[in-house]
């Protein structure tokens, strides 16, 4: 048996390897942006704990890091993993606490002398946050062979930089990016951790969060045209102001989302996150405004259910029209039942608290899903604080997700039958 | 008699001199920015009409162009002129068709062999619109003395050009440009057209707008600060979400205004015109929102029953907290009454209909009035639609304007006693 105190160390030791400098030190948190130098750095140190734990490492051909713990290369492969780049101004703790507990969990196999009959890997997948591309998760896309390269190829972020050129900024090289798919017989299943990025587990005092299913959001760009015309000299009552008109919407989005919630157990979040307002000068009425809109349930009807709110909402405007256009509208992913109930009984072996629920947020996990059987674990985060500096995840939470990890690498090997059921009826 | 077709025509000809191409051909306005390469080339085309005229023409050390009717250097001079400048995108009547209406009045006088006894100055003044630098009536201010450059120099453009740099830039010396100020004596009065940029003349259909008093805006900066999140995890119930806040406070100041109106006969108009955003990211719940709000009257009372509404819609809110900074609050400028009496009389006259109003939108005529008796005069616009590409004046109501300014040339030639009668009260 293990030493808490000495997992604890070895962990808050491991973040400040990847984050590089103490992540309660950052006032303005971490900008690692996918395809920069700064998620290279992360990645190095990725390599580096692995080879600590003596795994094997590569890099595949989208950029994601692996971590090897080879015993038979003809044996099945069992994955977990997270992603280390981060949104602007994020903490150090969404992905990166993931990864962490994975390579914790395999340092707690090793030193209980565990051996292995199927190949565990880690993997840290790149630029998993949109914040840089506006498209997320795009190294496990690879890995999972749903990657439209000439669709994003020119996606720029806040620079003019393209991803191809980003990526080839990095060392890699754009036509053979896709080549980062696996077949389908190289990894048995896969399971992620992940900070909750919610308050429910801290809410309701749990330890671990067993997700059943992953949100998507459906997102919409709204335009509004009015016209534009001199603040001084346009009476109240003649103007045509879009930003007037959106501000009408922006509260019914939010009114509209509330009600749903309090009469359905289902969450629901809708959001408006961006605006653009045209001309935005002082002494000019708003004659243009863009919004965009993100929608997301594990409740495919609940999503829909905004959406034509919406849409009623907008119809028949007469000073100013209204414009919708569908940027993503995908259903909720199903994460493995078998997988889930292995969790569940594991949380009670080891007397953590758990608790089975929804993500609101997509993550890496998703896209695995429509591979091989995969599961996805929360862990609590203070005051549901994530993409922001105050980020938090004490480190006890994150050794009890490497145990619950640990537990779940040896419990595969005992369960090989029922597991490759759940493949089979998968991939049907 | 000068038919008016003839005057039609040149009126016709001269707006395409200075907009250098034809005003209904541009499907995206004219963006003369003060300082620019484009206000210069308009202010060439201003020293070849005055030339045409055998005007005298110079420039100051601000930029203003002037024209001047020399009968006699140590005679009084009766000024009249309005800008060349635009907004972003904007017409080709605002500032110009009171530039051209001042020339057309003096080819009026000179046609009609009129011998004046006082010089007769046009101004074009630089840097009317606030478009650029966010500082309007640059020109003007230089004139009276009222500019602190110091305060101004590193104001900055969209492209970082500070205000000082794209005035060397045009040629002028930056420590000259408070030279430009204007002796007391040197002007005994100043006249301005410009067109309404509102819809009160077209509505009343009258010929003529008679300015009683300018309001100047009151401007408010006011930041929402809530705390950003992600919008796929964080509870309906437990956001701060900046743009939500802000949202309604739009709508309120929106409804405010409009129900000032329905109560009162003095115009008043509050407009959110500018919003930033932060992070304006689509899976980030806003967390700090700044907004722009422009508030006019020519009754300041009503201004501040605005702005008090507004402190107490912002106060004791819980989830978010608002900031407010106010970067401009004027009282209203109030023009010569005896000019005002005067214009009206020479409308009866001319058989022009016209209406006492007050102007919403700040002109140089309000820097001018701090200094000598002044008057305002409105020509109506279609549909009041201004700072915009569709903005459109009337070739008749441009010679309608003409005629007065004309005709009030001549009238103050006769009525020096009461003119200068009215300087004194002004100056004390």
């Amino acid at each position: 048996m293990i030493a808490i105190s000495n997992n604890s160390h070895w962990i808050e030791e491991k973040l400040l390897q990847v984050n590089l400098v103490d992540t309660m030190a950052q006032p303005n948190g971490f900008s690692r942006l996918g395809f920069t130098q700064e998620e290279k750095a992360a990645h190095k140190q990725f390599r580096l704990i692995a080879k600590s734990l003596g795994l094997q490492t590569h890099q595949d051909d989208a950029g994601n890091q692996w971590a090897i713990w080879e015993v038979d290369p003809s044996a099945g492969t069992i994955a977990a993993g997270s992603h280390l780049d981060t949104v602007y101004s994020g903490g150090g703790y969404d992905g990166t606490a993931g990864v962490i507990a994975a390579f914790a969990a395999v340092k707690m196999l090793k030193e209980q002398q565990f051996q292995p009959a199927k190949n565990i890997a880690i993997i840290a997948f790149s630029c998993e946050e949109s914040a840089r591309f506006g498209t997320a998760t795009i190294g496990s896309q690879a890995i999972c062979g749903l990657l439209d390269t000439k669709r994003i190829a020119k996606l720029k972020d806040s620079n003019g930089i393209t991803l191809k050129e980003a990526v080839e900024h990095s060392g890699l090289n754009w036509q053979k990016f896709q080549n980062a798919e696996i077949p389908q017989n190289k990894i048995e299943q896969f399971i992620e951790l992940h900070i909750e990025q919610g308050t429910t587990l801290e809410n309701k005092q749990k330890d671990i969060g067993i997700v059943r299913a992953i949100a998507q959001a459906t997102r919409l760009r709204i335009t509004c045209t009015g016209m534009t015309n001199h603040t001084g000299t346009t009476p109240m009552h003649e103007r045509r102001d879009a930003l007037v008109s959106t501000a009408r919407l922006i509260s019914f989005v939010e009114e509209t989302a509330s009600q749903i919630n309090q009469r359905q157990t289902t969450p629901l979040m809708a959001t408006v996150s961006t605006i653009e307002n045209s001309p935005n000068a002082m002494n000019m009425i708003p004659g243009t405004v863009t919004i965009g809109v993100d929608i997301r349930s594990t409740d495919a009807k609940l999503k829909q259910e905004v959406v034509q709110a919406i849409e009623k909402f907008i119809s028949n405007k007469k000073k100013v029209s209204f414009h919708i256009e569908t940027l993503a509208d995908a259903d909720p992913v199903q994460l493995d039942a078998h997988i889930q109930e292995t969790l569940k009984k594991l949380c009670q072996t080891l007397n953590l608290s758990s608790l089975t629920m929804d993500s609101g947020a997509g993550h890496d996990a998703m896209n695995m899903a429509t591979r091989w059987p995969s599961g996805l674990l929360f862990i609590p985060c203070r005051l549901g604080i994530s993409h922001h500096p105050a980020e938090y995840t004490e480190i006890q939470s994150i050794i009890k997700g490497a145990k619950l990890l640990s537990a779940y690498f040896k419990e595969v090997h005992q369960d090989t039958t029922k597991y490759l059921n759940s493949t089979i009826q998968h991939t049907n």
